[in-house]
């Protein structure tokens, strides 16, 4: 059953070979001074930095570099960027990167003109923004956080060991991106297929959740098909056009709001995996690769109806002859082939992790709610022996 | 491949059995003067007028009524809308309704401040507005049209026997739109069919179009799947809330752009079925069902891998041991009896046509070219003729 739910995505999306188009068509809604975010300069090598830098000059903006943001962007650097915005008097963020970069332009947006510590206000205390906000636009260069038509924003304190993410309101949401997927081309392999399954646990963390019936977890099954479709055709040739594009647009509708709504949701991989990541600096996608089938083993008792669903309808088993339970074992084991076809890191003693980091990274596990059993400390524990 | 595009839907639902909840907080962004469109007087027996006048009244608002929109709101119609909301000073126009409400109520809303004719302007010629555009809310009441998170807006000039669709820009959908599946429940059998036919065919006139890979067919086939399912549950029990919450949900996503995002569309039943509704006065959605199977059966040929796909994605139909065109007709086959099951008109001689109008109406239809056979005078006369 659809619950009852608010429904808003004013992202405006500028799609295709050509999208950098766009950049033209909205830079003219915003005054002069731009904040350009940007993270270690891989865009200038690729060209993209070039393109970007030539139509804001063409536009007359006055620009102000941001650079340097880090995979998981830190309150420290928050705060310098939020001088930068300041200073420059910023009427536009212009965030041109991955999923961090525009983790990091929203934290900006928020934070410039906060009175009090943003880092306490918006993370640790997960208020409502009251104060001015800067708009944001992406140009998305990285796929799979889906945070270019979303509000989520998470920011790194090292000095409380915490990583917070905050999901804003539409008002920060990115006023408009733009999605060129040849720009994800020149990402390696490693990247790729991370981001590949990062898009995939999406889907996973919202389907994965709830008995009812519901218009959201055909949707998803859809998209689930289509992934699985153009990822093998990506890692075969990852300059595919038609396989990139279809995943790009598929990272943006995993989590740009629509598929959760009206429906229970889980998000406890998302939960372990970042825990990993924690002790070990691991790709995130990797480390919700690796914990992905063991935990889903070990909730599928508890949802078997869900995982024989998942089974034929994402998968094609064809449950002929074989009990609800075969046929919901089937489809995980057809999804650990395919995540071991794409060369997804399946183990994570591959990260370094070693069974003395168990109790720690189990502590640093949020037990969410959602899924089909509500998780113990013990339980987390067993998952991650059965992740080695 | 997903070809490029700008994507951007702006309109915010409220969602659920408390949906007109979102109305108080909606009111408040817009001025005090309130266009309160309406048709024929079903919201005053249903309790929905009174609820929603209590809350205008409630948050202070001056209602000017304009009721009577009928469900091919006409030419006429929108003079005396456009007089009423220019003379009232209009902040909001708040459409209380199904499509032809909704419909309406933008072509008020781009027209009262159009310096010229406005049939002419933005119907006939089929221009952008560049006039000032009154605020549109909808509270929804029928399901089908998807008018309520779209730019589409349909007028008809009668004395021109003319009805012509324009598809606005984002900047004239519906700034919110109140969508509570409970207001869908009083509504007889045959228009809920209707409307759940007419959300098939939106679906089917995107999905059979195109040879290539992309996302949103895998959505629409999602999309399609969640319909039947909840459909076969509506015709037996239409008070299901389930049900009823996820077709009113389906409807809306089938038309509000995002399935038709980077792909070749159809649209060819959409020209068959209203130029028979212009002989005859038909439901529009039991017109596009008489028309639907003639036609896929005609085209069937010339797109074999796409129905042999609908086929096996949609119905389930076992591929094992047979040609894929056998495939593709047992899809077909499988829809007529889903659509019989529902209690569909099949046959366009139950809204009177007879043979001495098949010239008019073939006259009447619009050919389009973006589906798997462009139509002939000719082709369209033999379908009429299966149709019978």
């Amino acid at each position: 059953m659809l619950g009852n739910f608010m429904y808003c995505n004013p992202t405006r999306i500028y799609f295709g070979e050509n999208a950098l188009d766009g950049l033209k068509k909205e830079l003219p809604k915003y005054g002069k001074n731009v904040l350009l975010v940007y993270g270690g300069g891989s865009i200038k090598k690729n060209g993209i930095y070039d393109d970007v830098v030539a139509i804001l000059k063409a536009c007359g903006k006055e620009i102000t570099e941001d650079p340097g943001v880090m995979p998981n962007p830190t309150v420290d650097k928050l705060y310098e960027g939020c001088a930068r915005a300041k200073t420059c008097k910023a009427d536009l963020i212009l965030a041109v990167g991955g999923g961090s970069v525009c983790d990091y332009a929203k934290a900006v947006s928020v934070s410039t003109y906060c009175d009090e510590d943003p880092w306490e206000k918006y993370y640790l205390h997960m208020e409502d923004v009251d104060n001015e906000i800067i708009p944001v636009g992406c140009v998305l260069t990285m796929v799979g956080t889906g945070s270019e038509m979303n509000g989520g924003s998470v920011i790194t304190n090292p000095h409380q060991k915490l990583k917070i993410g905050h999901v804003f309101g539409d008002n920060v949401f990115p006023k408009f991106s733009i999605l060129n997927p040849t720009y994800t081309m020149t990402l390696p392999k490693y990247q790729m297929v991370s981001g590949i399954f990062d898009i995939m646990s999406h889907i996973l963390e919202q389907y994965f959740s709830g008995e009812d019936d519901n218009t959201s977890d055909y949707v998803m099954e859809g998209l689930l098909r289509s992934l699985i479709h153009s990822s093998k055709i990506a890692v075969e040739n990852p300059n595919d056009y038609e396989a990139r594009s279809n995943i790009m647009w598929i990272a943006t509708w995993a989590l740009n709001t629509f598929v959760a709504k009206g429906k229970a949701t889980d998000w406890e991989v998302h939960m372990i995996g970042p825990s990993i990541g924690a002790y070990t600096n691991a790709t995130h996608g990797m480390t919700l690769a690796a914990v992905s089938i063991p935990y889903y083993k070990f909730i599928l008792p508890y949802g078997v109806a869900k995982f024989k669903r998942f089974a034929t309808e994402v998968w094609g088993v064809d449950p002929t002859g074989k009990t609800d339970r075969e046929v919901a074992e089937e489809g995980l084991a057809e999804m650990e082939a395919y995540m071991r076809s794409l060369g997804l890191v399946m183990h994570i003693s591959e990260f370094g992790v070693t069974e003395d980091m168990f109790e720690g990274i189990a502590d640093g596990t949020f037990l969410n709610e959602g899924g089909y059993k509500v998780l113990t400390h013990d339980d987390v524990i067993s998952i991650l022996k059965a992740s080695m």
